[in-house]
């Protein structure tokens, strides 16, 4: 008997006619002889509801209030997927992130789980019934209610999954599983078989949007297997696992992209110790989230430095970015919303020196300009203009021959942005 | 500096101007110098849309999950009215009923206070903060979150009053106060400045619907004042209090009228000791809510007992009535739903014999018929047929004068129903 945690996104329980489909594919987990135990989204559109009805209040909702309204949602979902199980002749019962035990810190709307304590649930799925937990949600040791973030509801599965010893913990999604580019780009791309925490890490990072990174980070750190499937199927999806678990070595795991951040540079600054600092300090304090940072070596005593950060925190930046310019005494600063990162990833890359000039081939043969270069140990990426992006990913995955066959993709109707890698490590390497 | 507990109901907080509209009355009151704590229901139709979606998914929901989707409706309620005060510059924290403290025993859809433990409310209050509080929902001493059943606002509102021992427990509905009669069916119906507990409980049991009934028991058993007033408006309403508070005695205090029940008479069954246990046993067992019972004298060792039930619960009660009949050996059973119950309520009617006959008279003069006759020491109740109810209120509140001017008054828009009562006592008494 296998004790499985599964995670249903927000389409998956869109309606009274898919938290019903859901219901039965748990029920059948259960009497497959599984224990389990479901973590699950608001429905739908819920939360941006609830996000525009704030607005209508007022534009700077309180903090606390804010994660007071949002957890309704997985309320009215959780409740109905527990009568719907109810109904099908199984016993569940469904658990508020508080009842579960989902202690957070108290940082409202971007709160970090810093224990579980799982004792109802697992008492629960002992007694043989179906534990449903509100995902996003948790309580803060202030006892106060609290939301994850965006993604919120993977680190919540993933979370219960380390708490209570699952084998699996499965993520239910509206693609198939991770793909070694974004099928709505690359018509070939191709569904992996697995991933390595590591890999996965990355491609989260660089703009994936099937697991979100701190799930995968808290994965990785409790050793939490992760199946991501398909809930409108019963194929097998994308297992992330150890490195070693992977029946295959593979160099390119895939192709991510990401046109959400903007480009800022601050030019001729002092290059002298302590100017970083000065720099990033004042932005960190005002809770701009600061992603790739650059700076090039210089000789002439000056230098620039670019970093990336989300559109949506520009206008918070810009006043703190004037006065930066001041303090550091630099010439100016310049921010480029029209940007696109464009990253290849991969483990098997960190024993083949060549992945990187292919990657750049690539782009120069589609005469495409590189506009800033960032690399880990298993991944590089690259800046480039916006509107370059998909001819950018078909390059390089062409490049790399990621497919080796054409797959027919249907369009994927909704939100999720499927995501990519490749399990063969044979192709196109320089 | 007053005390003061404010409950707004789902009418006033129906989309965000409203709520802005109420956060603002909210914030002068606590401008005024008060400590305010607010108790709201759910906004406008979210709770019957929860149980709409609940009947997508199963006819029969379970108790449990039933309470924990329909609780969402006022966790959105009250963080968005606790956002829009904070907006206005005061600062406010919102309570679920769990936190609150009101503590419940454990039947889901219909639970019962068994204590107020409002330690977070008091300090929120007692630090200058308004409270918002959750209506109608609290958490069993299972530790499971429950509902109070329709009409909870109010009495969470009345038992945070007596909790926290409030000056008054003020009561915003859509209509301006208790009233002679409903004011859409006598347009001369007049608002009333006091009604002792006891009137208003037999004025709420007889199907006014301004206050629930048990809210009134509860303000009663803890001598809590309430003040039912309109949200739209800033004038005084009508004081629910202690019968020697009140500034006049008055004879007759109303006219209430209910069409949501139907009559059930059982024939001809044996007049002997136990026959009428073995009625209404099976029935409470089943949950069947019985409200009058009427059993006429007789000399002939058989008998005819009446009862009212409320209509919706006819289905779950046919079969067990079919079952009584054989079991007492009565003749048979009929159960008619078109029937109306009109009641004259007035503490002042305990000391003037004539009122029962008034009533009668009224009733007579009209051409309508009665069929059933209950009393109370301040009510004297009438089953008439529902297509005769509004004749019926029209000709007892004018055999009575119940308005010595004609009011004009605008349509209530929505689904409250107004209520009545008549502060004067010298008018048309036989």
């Amino acid at each position: 008997m296998a004790l499985i945690v599964q995670k249903y996104g927000g389409t998956s329980v869109g309606d009274a006619e898919r938290i019903k489909r859901v219901a039965r594919r748990i029920v059948d987990s259960a009497a497959a002889g599984n224990q389990v135990c479901v973590v699950v989204s608001a429905m739908g559109d819920t939360t941006d509801d609830l996000f525009a009805l704030a607005e209508q209040i007022t534009s700077t909702p309180h903090g606390r209030e804010m994660d007071m309204l949002l957890t309704a949602g997985e309320r009215i979902s959780m409740a109905l997927l527990s009568m719907a199980i109810i109904a099908l002749g199984r016993e569940a019962v469904s658990f508020t992130g508080s009842q579960a035990g989902i202690i957070t810190d108290t940082s409202h709307g971007r709160a970090r789980i810093v224990e579980v304590k799982a004792r109802r649930v697992k008492e629960a799925i002992e007694e043989g019934r179906i534990a449903i937990v509100a995902g996003f949600q948790g309580v803060s040791t202030d006892l106060d209610v609290t939301t994850l973030g965006r993604g919120g509801s993977d680190t919540t599965a993933v979370a219960l999954a380390a708490a209570l010893g699952a084998d699996v913990c499965e993520i239910y999604t509206d693609v198939e599983g991770v793909f070694t580019a974004d099928p709505r780009v690359v018509a070939e791309a191709k569904k992996l078989h697995a991933v390595s925490y590591e890999e996965m890490l990355e491609l989260s990072a660089s703009g994936a949007k099937v697991l979100m990174l701190r799930s995968v980070e808290f994965a990785r750190n409790h050793r939490v297997r992760i199946h991501v499937r398909s809930s409108f199927t019963l194929d097998d999806g994308t297992w992330v696992t150890e490195e070693d678990e992977r029946m295959e070595q593979a160099i390119i795991s895939g192709i991510a992209h990401d046109t959400s951040e903007a480009r800022v540079t601050i030019y001729d600054l002092p290059d002298s110790p302590g100017v970083a600092a000065r720099v990033f300090r004042p932005l960190a304090d005002e809770g701009v989230n600061v992603d790739w940072i650059v700076q090039n070596f210089s000789e002439e005593g000056r230098t620039d430095i670019s970093f990336t950060l989300p559109k949506e925190d520009i206008r918070r930046a810009e006043p703190v970015l004037a006065s930066i310019v001041d303090n550091v005494g630099a010439a100016g600063v310049r921010t480029d919303p029209d940007i696109a990162k464009v990253s290849l990833i991969g483990a098997g890359m960190k024993t083949h020196p060549g992945v990187a000039a292919s990657m750049f081939d690539a782009l120069a043969e589609a005469g495409i300009n590189i506009e800033v270069i960032s690399t880990s140990s298993i991944r590089v990426s690259c800046v480039i203009r916006a509107f370059e992006v998909e001819r950018a990913v078909k390059a390089i995955h062409d490049k790399f021959s990621l497919s080796d066959e054409v797959v027919f993709r249907e369009e994927h109707p909704d939100t999720v942005t499927g995501q990519l890698r490749a399990i063969r490590g044979d192709g196109g390497l320089s």
